[in-house]
């Protein structure tokens, strides 16, 4: 009995519930666009992470990471466009004066926006009497940019106007020189890198889907045009990005590859491709890959004064790489993993369990080690030998004593955690405990050297 | 030749120089108080986060990790007393308009501030004719609040101020019911977080010592008063901060505890105790510990109208817990790590080596492997297989073949590289290499099999 989609209400209490996320500032009646992960959420955040560094920055010989500031200097976001151009298309209830964004209300009413100017879809909405959500005429739709601001020191006479980033992207371009200069990497090169980003959404909404504070994982892979053929490297890189969503948990047959309209392309991009998901919503946009070419190389040379040109260190040609970014929303990530692999099971005894299948190395708790009973005392301290010696080796292994074996066999379900060990009579014996799969449900009697090369 | 305290010039050019650390938004002039980390030092960073979450969490039962949002309600801040006590005593010099932080200014002038209300040190800088770095007269002193304001929404009708977080605890305190909930812990339990936090410093200076976007590494620890003693308590958690700093490559010689005095300790502190570090450029303050009582909660519980007390699930009596707070600024740290192990180091031939003595586990690469020739092309095969099992193995591992031997030893020396191995003429013959220890230079010819072995 195994639900295709399951629905965001499930999700939601079931992140709630377990503490994989909670909505931000929650006590104050929360703030918009925000969501704090909790104690399973961190966990399983961080493993997602360090999956992305294993596979696109450890597994690689020419990949590095960094970590640049939030804050920027203004002129960055001047140079690259987005002081201009990063805008999303607004209008406002004439009444209650509530703002919405246009190319959703249009989407709310089965119109596709894609490619609309705000001229065009000004006119949609009259032409098709689209009102807002509060029933009342909709004004003239226009640009709103979405950069959240903050003023940066105390001396009020200078220039302290600066943004939060709304992509972390740029933080590795300002930086190209440095880490080219530190690390004296060869064409091709890429850069990747984990971080916060902000955009000021008009409404931001869906659970994890559309927030206003967000964490992106970026790669810019950075090649000579002339050596190497960008159309071929860009379906590599999109065939490993799809490659490891799948490593993490994603169903493959809910995602789906979306090329990118000339019109509908960010306005640094000559060529993208998004993977969608299919979330409980609808399928939307879960990674993005776009070819850069040497957009923000150039402008940044240009603005800077600093040439951020690869030199040849053989050749001493002077090369404007050009670059091919995909890019990760790591809280849709999580989100799209969560409805990938909760499941709930029809048992033989007709009660329904639920389960999280993650890939083990994604897991937030590895194993789970239990006293058969409680009031048994070698039985405990047997147990106890067991949790001790697999907390010492893997780090996030949890007790549990509570209730009978088969409830805590259903709470980890619905944590996810892959391996339940119970320590029993027999252990007592002769030194061998039962191991549990998550998955198949099966329990197999080992000794713990085996037990250690199961879970390892 | 090993120097007692390194020089703040030669850490930040070994910074820039190695991939460590960069200057913000450098091409563009900087902006004051950020820094970005490079591929050596996001890599060193995240082992020192990796390091504290198995310290302070895996290796603990009642531990758990959150991930809050940096943009909070901003009635959380009205709460916790930050909009109208987050401040520092700021003056102006009358003539540029220039301003500067009053306390830094005496102390540069060798008089201790501690203590000092805003109208005492107005009349010291007047008594001891204190001036501005450019030689003016400096105004009164005034309070300036540290937190960076931004304007959250679409909406210009409703409350949209919020703050970028002066300190990741809150994050923790207005999910203290919710983690409770989820978690279902016993008293005592803490809850770790690493996240960024921002502070408008009216002069960020020192490198990664002052800046005004910053990693916090906070615990907040909750026990009942009534149960255990809030003394003892507060002086485990203290050893266990030093020793774990120690675990990370500082030097404890280095390391001093500083008891806080009443008028100096935050408003939310009832007992505050620093470690502070022989930084550079003097000793200041790297870690904080703070006893906040039930401060934060019984003022989110009666501020949000929800309690935040703890109901014990046997008794059913409900506990409000004090808060004890073990606090690490994490880029501090980072700079402590490296005045720590910065060494140069006399050979016999006069030359000089630098060794970055890292402890093994925070190393951003843990071993290097080489040809010794280049232009044979069995040793670099044999080296190329070396060098794959052990990338596949330990993921941060180099590859190095440019210049001779004894070159990429230094290279690898100056970034703190512990193992260099090198496939040579007999590993042809016998599977074995020759593995060098960066902190006893000695070389060892061992098999591949105890080679995994050694880094293992």
């Amino acid at each position: 009995m195994s639900h295709t989609i399951t629905s965001l209400e499930t999700i939601v209490s079931l992140c709630k519930r377990k503490g994989f996320v909670f909505q931000g500032s929650e006590i104050y009646g929360g703030i918009g666009g925000m969501f704090d992960y909790g104690p399973l959420g961190s966990l399983l955040k961080r493993n997602i992470e360090e999956s992305f560094i294993d596979r696109f920055v450890h597994s690689k010989e020419n990949m590095f990471l960094i970590d640049a500031a939030i804050l920027m200097n203004s002129n960055v976001w001047k140079a690259t466009g987005h002081v201009d151009n990063f805008h999303d298309p607004l209008c406002e209830d004439v009444i209650t004066k509530k703002r919405y964004r246009a190319d959703t209300l249009l989407e709310d009413n089965n119109i596709n926006p894609e490619g609309m100017s705000c001229e065009k879809m000004t006119q949609t909405i009259q032409e098709k009497n689209i009102l807002s959500p509060e029933g009342n005429k909709l004004g003239d739709v226009r640009q709103f940019n979405m950069m959240l601001k903050t003023e940066v020191g105390a001396s009020s006479d200078s220039s302290s106007l600066s943004y939060l980033r709304p992509e972390t992207a740029q933080g590795i371009f300002v930086n190209f020189k440095n880490i080219i200069d530190a690390m004296h990497p060869k064409l091709p090169f890429g850069v990747a890198q984990i971080g916060k980003a902000f955009r000021n959404e008009i409404v931001p909404r869906n659970f994890l889907f559309r927030l206003r504070e967000i964490y992106q994982m970026e790669i810019e892979y950075a090649f000579d045009p002339k050596s190497q053929n960008a159309d071929v490297l860009f379906e590599d890189l999109l065939s490993q990005q799809k490659e490891w969503l799948v490593s993490v948990g994603l169903k493959s047959e809910l995602i789906h590859r979306r090329d990118i309209l000339p019109q509908d392309r960010a306005h640094y991009s000559s060529k993208s491709v998004d993977f969608e998901f299919q979330f409980p919503f609808g399928i939307k946009e879960l990674t993005g890959c776009a070819y850069r070419t040497d957009f923000d190389l150039s402008k940044h040379s240009e603005s800077s004064g600093n040439s951020l040109a690869f030199v040849d260190s053989g050749t001493g040609e002077k090369i404007m790489p050009h670059i091919i970014e995909p890019t990760f929303g790591l809280d849709r990530l999580f989100f799209a993993i969560l409805v990938s692999v909760y499941k709930e099971e029809l048992l033989e005894n007709n009660e329904i369990r639920t389960v999280l299948a993650f890939p083990k190395h994604i897991a937030p708790y590895l194993a789970c080690v239990s006293p058969l009973v409680k009031n048994k005392p070698e039985i405990v301290e047997k147990a106890r030998e067991v949790f001790v010696t697999l907390k010492k080796k893997f780090g996030n292994v949890l007790w549990d004593d509570n209730g009978n074996v088969g409830k805590r066999y259903r709470r980890q379900d619905e944590i996810g955690t892959p391996y339940c060990v119970v320590v029993d009579y027999e252990s007592l014996e002769n030194n061998t405990i039962t191991i549990r799969d998550r998955d198949t449900m099966e329990q197999k009697r080992v000794t713990i050297q085996e037990l250690l090369e199961i879970i390892a």
